[in-house]
């Protein structure tokens, strides 16, 4: 039976990677690598980096070019099913054409695959099309998040409370409220800058980008004075580097809290 | 400067400590071990494992009894706060009269740090008193949410929608009404038997117990169905080891979330 691998590779730092994941890594005979465009060459980098360390001794490497995705569109969730799909194909041709029989294949997610990421869906879809017998596991990582608040050093939730993990479009949709502790990963259009002004005084932001990479910027503050100064770096750095890739955790204080309907 | 490293060592399996955990592990002079009684050997004995595998030589293990929690106090968090304090009391002992000058301590958490586990604010409380000088990090770990979702191929959130990670206590306060996707730690009163009956054939759960260790139990199923067996399962399990430690998601249907206030 062909195997296939999805392995969370962390976020950011080679040392994220956990010895299962290096396990995985050092058995695997062949790689999938999905490009993404010009613009995130240290990621590709950091990538390489992994393989020649953990890979085994003539591993193979496949790359393929990732679907275009229409990032625009007001149905989101409709484009990411249809991307989705066609992500399944490219995973198909890979296990069906690329991987011998008994030989184990590999997907790297950046990050946690659990965590705002498709790939195990796009590897159910190609599971239930049935044309393609195989196995495979998924290989946890650290998600950005958890980098996020390992490098604050704090805690994504307060004592005996929620934490939400949600992105940047479902925050900006439920502004000006806030609810309870909220991390936010994917959020390109700095949603937090959303928060009621009123609120932005009671409200602590612990924010990152790079976070894990040489790179690494980390700001945190009351949101109403370290918000700015966010803005500015983020806009800075995206233009310095041609990409970012930040994550923030929200913490209304009792004030704020206070004023939502489930608090 | 003497150093404190609050290393997360993951949600059970040992192949779930990163590289980067190995590493802190392999430089570090004393462990910090607090004892939670007889309950949990097996928990112990992977530990060990671990510092035996990755500590370097004349690596010093530091032992000392848990502070005693009122867990039935309905004073929950002021209960907790006390709790933190004494914690970090024994905290403040370590650095002062068990770590030599530029020696490195270490205080190993289960899963990740940042998720439900109260060690980086007892840090934190031995810092503000100000007594003993020390800097310190925070390793991240594979929380067992994120154990979880490996081990069911799952991902923890739909697209673009978010999750809800939460206590058994606060899901309890909010049950009948399920918002959108939940998971679970610290339910040691199965909260999930709650969720009103109408609902439960239309709320997915995946659960598992001892996620990542060689008593792994998973089970995941409509909750009408397999809630039952799970309550079953893990009276079973808790008996004949002592002690558990069970984690899930719960996932409603179409039908519970166009019900719920904020769908």
């Amino acid at each position: 039976m062909k195997n296939l691998l999805v392995i969370g590779i962390g976020a950011g730092d080679p040392d994220y990677l956990t010895l299962q994941a290096v396990k995985a890594i050092g058995r695997t005979d062949a790689f999938l690598v999905i490009g993404k465009g010009e613009e995130k060459q240290d990621l590709v980098r950091l990538r390489q980096e992994m393989l020649a360390e953990h890979g085994r001794p003539g591993h193979r490497v496949v790359e393929v070019s990732d679907p275009e995705r229409d990032r625009t569109s007001p149905a989101y969730t409709e484009s990411v099913e249809d991307w989705r799909s066609r992500r399944a194909d490219l995973f198909e041709d890979f296990l069906r054409d690329d991987l011998g029989p008994d030989e184990t294949g590999a997907l790297l997610v950046w990050g946690d695959p659990s965590l705002y990421d498709s790939t195990i869906a796009s590897v159910e879809d190609v599971l239930a099309r049935g044309r393609v017998p195989f196995e495979y596991a998924v290989i946890p990582g650290i998600s950005s998040v958890s980098a996020l608040a390992a490098r604050h050093r704090i805690g994504l939730n307060r004592v005996g409370r929620p934490v939400t993990v949600t992105t940047g479009r479902r925050l900006a949709e439920g502004l000006p409220e806030l609810p309870e502790d909220v991390a936010v990963m994917l959020d390109a259009r700095t949603a937090f800058a959303g928060v009621a002004e009123a609120d932005q005084a009671e409200v602590d932001i612990y924010w990152g980008a790079y976070v894990g990479t040489e790179d690494e910027l980390l700001l945190s503050g009351r949101l109403a004075e370290v918000g700015p100064k966010i803005l500015e770096l983020r806009a800075e750095a995206r233009e310095r580097k041609g990409w970012i890739m930040d994550t923030y955790l929200l913490r209304p204080g009792r004030r704020v809290l206070s004023r939502t309907p489930d608090a």
